[in-house]
């Protein structure tokens, strides 16, 4: 297991520039009020792609040799590292094949075919997604990029708070949301080198705690069926996230379902951008922990802004 | 009648810029494709209470004299120059009183009053209205600050497209809704100075079409019960925004009602960002006409973005 270093994310950066956002901090005084902190969103909801998850992907992309390159790509997600690595791949001028359960959106498999990424579907199975992959890489030797168990992923990941901190000054905290831990390892390698006093916390919906679980437990729990309307958050962490997150996050704030859905319509509604659940756990972590960050000048993570239109979670309840 | 100058409109700047933000100048690939022209958005629906009419009521709060703003301001509305003008009441100390029709939404009346703004309500019409305003006006002296037709609101509006025209460099065309005209008013000030050679066009719902008619027709023409989705452009033009939409404007491009939704929801999916439906005019009309934009670098203002997350007009359709 290589573990990625800072100087890798220093190096990601300048390779990924010109190919991302350098997306803007906002500020909001009805969440500063409401919060008694000082909010500073990073803003990957505004990125390319619409998440920060076009940053891992572009290094990876781009990390590769000319020869490596001509194979192309490969991923398995059916979420935001679809689009990311396909946007990727077609920026490049390679091949970039996701493999998709047959179940996933039709919305999605169209994005992801928007940006010139090839599906292939198989059962919505763990072993048929293995199975599928490891058929692929064989066929064309295409490069496996994993969604965030992946160092080049990773090292992309953490240029987002690289910009954070350069463009919103000191900051006492830093609050992610965590699925498989790919934002928070990126945000634990950049600030454990740069701001080693700034405290980062995990935000995990309370019905999808397998992060929380392990982090209490010392080891890694995989979640069992997790159901959450934050479904970007649904997958485990894995050794080289696991090696971040054990290693420098101060603690995991967890919330319900009914607490994410106010802090997504909130900001949509007071802020006026457009946010996906994933990305307001981080703020409801926030308002339901007063206590933490009163005061403070508290770094927010907003990861992404791919939402269906129309299926708003406030409007299902 | 007095006609404000660009000298009221760089005075109005830099009385209100302690109270406004400076909206950012935002971009998108997919909007740019779609359209074939490069569109600069001026986002006003990240300004202060959710709207460039801020802008005009702040201008009409603070060039009060010390002992006429003692009496406070009022207005008649039920839409943002509401909240725009208890804001403004608001950051200078003085009483702000808003004229509501009874059958405004509650929605409406709790954003005002949590601007720190006074509601009195009186029947739904016009002569209602005026009555409920003169009693007003009588017996306390306020300072009458009417939603558009005043030369301190369109100065006021006149600084957005004077940050829009330095933040985003020459323009070949602006874009912006017209309702009352307050916003075009204040565009067509601010560009006939300093940008004589930039295109204004005005877009409006096809449902509410009076400034098109009196557009064409020579002389002011009033709607008659105009009922469109965009509910901020109901309102018809009068002296003031005639002289200004009369003298200045290229065009006046009409919209559906599906026209309009569809922008809308294109917007907040493709941007991230929350606009509301007169905003959505201009994208839509912009998307009508490719033909009179292609290859041209077109500033676009989306006026605001206060929308009632509960009822979306992509899902009532």
């Amino acid at each position: 297991m290589y573990i990625p270093s800072f100087d890798d994310a220093r190096v990601a950066h300048e390779r990924i520039k010109p190919w991302i956002h350098r997306t803007p901090v906002l500020t909001s005084e009805t969440l500063d009020r409401m919060s008694g902190a000082r909010l500073l969103f990073k803003c990957e909801n505004l990125q390319k792609a619409g998440a920060f998850k076009v940053r891992g992907a572009t290094n990876a992309v781009f990390s590769l040799t000319d020869e490596e390159a001509a194979r192309g790509v490969a991923t398995h997600s059916s979420g935001n590292h679809a689009l990311s690595l396909s946007r990727a791949a077609g920026c490049r001028g390679i091949p970039g094949t996701v493999i998709m359960p047959e179940t996933a959106s039709r919305a999605k498999m169209r994005a992801v075919e928007g940006y010139g990424g090839e599906i292939i579907t198989c059962k919505p199975s763990l072993e048929a997604r293995e199975r599928t992959l490891n058929d692929l890489v064989e066929r064309t030797g295409a490069n496996f990029v994993h969604p965030y168990n992946d160092h080049r992923v990773i090292a992309g990941q953490a240029t987002c708070s690289l910009e954070l901190n350069e463009d919103a000054g000191p900051l006492d905290a830093v609050v992610a949301p965590i699925g498989g831990g790919g934002m928070i390892s990126g945000t634990s390698l950049t600030l454990s080198s740069i701001a080693p006093d700034t405290r980062i916390y995990a935000a995990e919906p309370k019905n999808a705690d397998d992060a929380y679980r392990s982090f209490k437990a010392g080891h890694i729990i995989e979640d069992d069926a997790p159901d959450t309307v934050a479904d970007g958050l649904k997958v485990s962490l894995r050794d080289l996230s696991w090696h971040f997150v054990s290693s420098y996050v101060t603690d995991i704030l967890l919330t319900t379902e009914e607490e994410i859905i106010d802090a997504m319509r909130l900001v949509w509604e007071r802020m006026k951008i457009v946010i996906e659940p994933s990305s307001a756990v981080a703020v409801a972590a926030i308002l339901k922990n007063p206590d933490v960050f009163r005061g403070q000048r508290v770094g927010v993570i907003l990861t992404g802004g791919n939402v269906d239109m129309y299926k708003l979670p406030w409007l299902a309840k």
